[in-house]
């Protein structure tokens, strides 16, 4: 396997039509790699693939462990066979200063992906974790205003995420896209605020290929809109 | 090698910006299909793999043989291993209405990429083919506005090129991009207008995964602004 190439199944903008009914099963997922992020059917949760392994981080802060082998799927991810190839160590007083610590460690990226891992002792991590469709077709933006929000303390954790540069904004997210997972992995979501008052080991690999996969057959991507707005997007991902 | 998978390598976001100094050896580009298009260094001039075999078309109208293992490179090219899965014959009064038969015989690909071939005896089709950077770091536009199109008549040839969704303009080229060489190998560039009062042989195929290389080392690229105007891409591409 290709260590660093960012593989990404499906598109933000269908996430954000509502496009979920069908997705990349977690069989063929985990084929491309073993640091993830991505989410489940009807938008069901958060997924984190850390070490290879893969998890759920549902909306009321529980976690499952992902059977490899069983029927998950995924309408968005990504993922990649993570080699890290810069490493440092910061204080991490936000989410915005880890975005300029990995920017430090890893010159010359402006306009590429980056893959990030950070672990360490936090002092808090705010999370959200998407609570799913109420309805067929709901789209991104939506389910985003009616998530739960929960704030972890003096907790050790593992963050997983990729950086995407503003011109793959839609296709995928441009932005520093971070779930977390604790160290006993019993809680976890999609990053909103961090802080740590000691250092984080921080590890990141640039990415200079990426493959993406369409939804094979699935009629709903294809009459898609997929002209969603990119401060919506962001919005809800950022 | 995966047929039917689109390998992309550079932006057309880079190329507006005038990134044509560095790019992909031919050597390697060709490991990854047999049906491609796309531009040399300085954007001197189009390119087209027909069957395998790689041309440049340049603006005084000639066509130069490219020797697969020589130094040519590449700052934009696409490329697919084409295994044509549709299939028809028409008449094609216009560009607009190639695109229409292909729409008709590759349905539910409004959200994918399509590869395209056509071929058969063209009453006349329009090219040009881009003239070079007058200096380093000149864009796309601004290559455009200075040059010659060409208008041959009664020629049998071949339109090789490919389709990508609205969503991907920037990164690649939304609309369907057409190059154009005829039957003796002697002329042809990127395609303007055509017309066929006889039946044109249309194959095609859709394409589930793309492969986006980015250039690795290239500065140039890498301080780019990537802004590029899409209605500015669609003038001078579309």
């Amino acid at each position: 396997m290709v260590c660093n190439e960012l593989y990404q199944y499906s598109l933000a903008l269908s996430l954000m039509d509502g496009v979920a009914d069908k997705g990349l099963p977690i069989t063929e997922y985990l084929k491309h790699g073993d640091h993830g992020i991505g989410t489940f059917r009807y938008v069901n949760g958060e997924m984190i693939v850390l070490d290879g392994k893969a998890y759920q981080m549902l909306a009321d802060g529980s976690i499952v462990d992902c059977d490899p082998k069983g029927d998950a799927i995924h309408p968005f991810a990504q993922i990649t066979q993570f080699k890290p190839e810069h490493t440092g160590k910061a204080v991490v007083p936000t989410k915005e200063s880890l975005g300029d610590v990995v920017t430090g460690i890893v010159p010359g990226s402006k306009n590429f992906c980056v893959a990030i891992r950070a672990d360490g002792l936090f002092k808090s991590v705010t999370v959200r974790s998407a609570g799913g469709q109420t309805y067929p077709g709901q789209g991104l933006l939506e389910i985003g205003q009616n998530q739960a929000s929960f704030t972890f303390e003096n907790v050790r954790g593992t963050l997983v995420g990729f950086r995407q540069p503003h011109y793959l904004q839609g296709i995928g997210i441009a932005a520093d896209h971070l779930h977390f997972i604790t160290d006993d992995r019993k809680q976890g979501g999609h990053v909103l605020m961090l802080e740590s008052d000691g250092e984080l080991e921080i590890q990141a690999a640039q990415m200079y290929t990426m493959k993406l996969e369409l939804p094979k057959g699935d009629e709903e991507f294809n009459e898609a809109p997929l002209l969603g707005n990119h401060k919506d997007l962001e919005s809800v991902e950022g």
